[in-house]
């Protein structure tokens, strides 16, 4: 309740700070008998990881994760798993001007207000670097609903900046720094990210994730709705400003006789719902798009005041994104797989005897 | 957990069905000394409650609220606050068609799906009738923080379907039935509702809902960020599909020198963040933004299933909204309400004892 | 988490005072499909209510239930049930004296120090007359957890002050006022309470508790134990002073070889453990045992101090229980229905898939 | 929820097994600015460590703590505090054994019972080894009360198997293994012990444990109450199998003219209630006596079963304390700290604003 938990059956409480000895999270609720392993969460902590383009920041972190419990002989025992992973590329010696002075867009002012003291080296407890334990978290439950439901999770980067980038196949996006589906729009991306890197400015982005395979029947009616705990989660990633699912913002101005999905025996019309109602899965596909603000730490000067009140300039050198969202994707898709993973459980516990004759409808024909 | 309880220590806990006996909620978590009645909860539920113009649902429900304990000589006596509202005008004699089949874009199949059993009586469980109890409980959240922080909330409809409502001044919106922050336009959008209820059609809304007053520190930094859990309420109100929070999806495009509010002895210059950075409140104004989806309840014929999964077609006649999002206001506002007061507390248990020299920074000049 | 919720899975949600205008609650998380109506909830009621005999509280409340929500043609939906009890026999016309004064051993003065405004009628929130909707929620339970595994629940008062009461046999329970297991000793009992209201005194009762038929594998290993959240439960129950599960304090005394329950093929050979090994159910018969000190309101004078500090004497005339322990079985055998529920909704969310080729080992031969 | 998370405001995440890489837990919810470091959680883990006389485990484990976050040039900064723990003296090449029996008395049957696949080596997650995280976490929890309110905390042995133990004096607590507040009855303590060794069993214990300087007022009224809290607490300790309060088992045979503490202006005449009215602090002395069973790990030999329901004769050799009720005392004192911790910030919460003219009664005289 603190805030560092997430989850209520699949619980995962994240620590650290990015310059303080290791960062991690403890995992509990996991069911027993997953094979898992320290590999099984390197695939998606590598793709978020720093420095591996010219395009994010060039702090070099191994991420290297170690599991200190819950698995025994390769499976998991149900008891909480804590990973651990270790700091190694810290370069803070000189914190002490960040201390005194709030950058514009940047969490030092709400963090100093909030606590009184607060960790300033590399944004302290506010960097993005404490998605990397969400990430190994999310890896756990995607491989849970992926051999328990056939469960899929896949993102993509919809908009750099100003610059949209149309979904041309699935098969592009990890052969790019951008996690774009989109193989032509690339070295205008690049030319973008190289631009802004020259300027000391940032820009924002759009990222899409999406599950299939999610079971029908997920997600409560009235407050903690499937929806609404995806917005929950994906508000909370860093630099998030705006989430929406299915037809979202588009449905302000769609009509009843077209936003509402039609059924048929050989599956939805379509998913304006963005596989939920009501709250709960359809069955369909999740959609989910985010909108991230740009960096704010950047070289360019900027207006602010110290702790003392007093007026006075910022510019952030150092290793920073110019595009926070370029990474954002792996670590969407591991939040929307923590949110599946913690409603499936949920649903067994309280409808485990629900027995229909009537099978799920089948998704939309993708449109 | 199962989904009917909303925040942590101010919670609130909902029952009830559109066409049972009552419905209502439990507050429990009230500071106590409160000065609360009946009347302090009739003005919202009677902003929110339907059958007040043509252009809503005309079921006629009085809404009155009786307050069954936690209030002891006209204060609050920080024991749990019962509100108990009896449905008066159900009219569900001949729901039997409803229970076997499925209306597009509605809660039907999903809800089917996730219990094997449901009360498909004016959509039962799923109705926006059950946002009475939540703009109850946001009420007196709404007295508490206004009293202990002068903190006001208020909300307006900014589009109606493809109109957009440009914000005229607060001082109309109660004076039409679309809470619209605007007079001119007032025509207009009653010819669409006409028009729309003519047709048997339905459209959707945005809805922009604020909060001045705000401490700064409010909220939590990793996971139970302010503006995660605002996202929650909103994405968790009936029919909404997107949430923004301050510049919103327009940060997609801005850049990192534009969105970052520069801070000066006077105040925050701008208020991009929408009053919340690292997840932390900064003192400056909530501002949020919600899209609803059209009424899924429509007389337009479309096509469906029934229990057996074979293919059929729906109306839906009866007393529906044909623009859900023309009640949503004074429910945006509570929803909002009750995050900040369930955080207000929250930073008391914590961080009671902080203490700085430096005056929260003022908020924004607004723009 | 404010103090009025139990369970986590299915959670029960308290409130009401005294001589309010009514108590209730409000059951969340309850599996759908379970033939639930207010019948099956009043045998339970009826045996904790008020009136029943002369050995308590005079008191004339019928405590007849009212569901509200969450069932639907006679059958649970899956969304909260809410139980609505009306007051009908407060009679608090002179309170103001005890405004101002503390009973010795009573809530008083904890509720007014904790709280600054208290509701003094009837003990308000603090009277053992909030258990009666713990005793309808836990029916409930009763009856979901009797249909599904053949869990029963069943007590007895072993103790009333210092006559210990041999359990003779389960037949005698329902025979007498006492909820004693025994029919040789209950003129002896008629006879000390007879003494205590003559006297203007009371005395304490110890009782116990026990559940057959609880799956094995129902707990969490660290901190939410079973017999844990067993013991919660009991010590929160009004007046309980002492919890113990198994050979319980007599443990202390005793050797590991004898303590340690062996098993055999046939079954476990003893039940000292109470069926909770590790904190997780054996499937043994849960054994457990509470102390419930003397009812604090009594006609004996007692020194007190008054809202000013001033000393004074308290005696307290009116309608109380002179053994609150009387009627404490049926509020017992409610309390561990609720935890028992709550794990095994718990269990079968995260470890639903475990199968075991050994079928559970049966129970011990009752010693 | 799933079971490793003690507390609601002031959370503790457990991890760990005894013979893994390493045991710890993550403190959430910490005030901002207490000072901490290593050298202040030491204190109370080497009063918990095995090793340290001949009547414990012979385990050799410096039991050194590392705090991985949570803490800036000294102070807690309000962020998760994770505290890591290498186990470093495991040996367990010769589990295989282990887990094809079950031990009568041990978690073995039940864990496997519960998870399907369990980690045998030293009891895995069922050993007391993860009460060392518990000891940690209860030193922050300390070091906060008393520094705001003067709490301290104390426990002793009261009785070691059938050797009652009175209390001469707090001075002996920390010259003996026993933590016995006597000094003439260590030889007959040590004796036991030792023909305990030779004789290959075990024997129980009574742990006494006290908080003075607790504010008045902590504690919810109705299910969270502090005494329901404390007994989850204790009940939650490896081995617990009773918990009373104040006057505890003994209130069942007293009157309530003798029971009810009386209040003067002195101060209250009596602490029967143990610190504890209505479930809410009465600012006495909380007082706290816990029953521990015989460990069951012994020499001697035991009927129990293996995997496949065959009887088997199961003998436990290596090193386990042959009364681990020796090491309880630290422990319970830090999850009585923990309680009262929690339940301090809770109260804040909710009730920061209530003020009384009247200062608190005072403690009672020790009797």
């Amino acid at each position: 309740m603190p805030g560092s938990t997430f989850g209520e059956l699949f619980r995962v409480t994240n620590f650290g700070e990015s310059h303080g000895p290791a960062i991690g999270c403890v995992i509990d609720g996991c069911p027993p008998g997953l094979a898992l392993s320290e590999a099984d969460l390197q695939y998606d902590l590598d793709r978020r990881r720093p420095g591996t383009s010219r395009h994010v920041t060039q702090r070099n972190e191994a991420d290297a994760v170690e599991i200190l419990s819950g698995v025994f002989e390769g499976l998991t025992t149900g008891t909480p798993i804590a990973l651990l992973i270790r700091n190694t590329d810290q370069r803070s010696s000189d914190y002490g001007n960040l201390l005194d002075t709030f950058r514009p867009g940047h969490a030092d002012y709400t963090y100093w207000r909030k606590y009184g003291h607060r960790d300033p080296r590399g944004g302290g407890r506010s960097s993005a670097r404490l998605t990397a334990p969400t990430v190994a978290a999310g890896a756990v439950a995607k491989k849970w609903l992926g051999e328990k439901y056939g469960t899929r999770f896949r993102g993509w980067m919809s908009a750099l900046g100003e610059i949209e980038i149309p979904f041309e196949g699935a098969e592009h996006i990890a052969n790019n720094a951008f996690f774009a589906a989109n193989a032509s729009l690339i070295p205008a991306l690049e030319a973008q990210m190289d631009a802004l890197r020259r300027a000391g400015d940032s820009c924002g982005a759009r990222v899409e994730v999406r599950a299939s395979g999610v079971p029908a029947g997920l997600g409560e009616p009235l407050y903690d709705r499937l929806d609404a705990d995806i917005a929950y989660a994906m508000m909370g990633l860093n630099a998030v400003k705006g989430v929406e699912i299915g037809a979202g913002f588009a449905s302000v101005a769609q009509r009843g006789s077209i936003h509402g999905d039609e059924l048929t025996p050989e599956g939805f019309a379509a998913n304006n719902a963005g596989g939920v109602l009501g709250g709960i899965s359809t069955g369909q596909e999740l959609v989910v798009r985010i909108a991230i603000k740009p960096t704010s730490s950047i070289r360019t000067p900027r207006a602010s005041v110290d702790r003392a009140g007093q007026p006075t300039t910022v510019q952030t050198f150092g290793r920073h994104d110019p595009c926070v969202g370029i990474r954002a994707t792996p670590i969407a898709e591991a939040l929307l797989a923590l949110v599946v993973m913690d409603h499936a459980l949920r649903q067994r516990a309280q409808c485990a005897d629900v027995q229909h004759e009537l099978p799920p409808i089948a998704a939309a024909r993708p449109g």
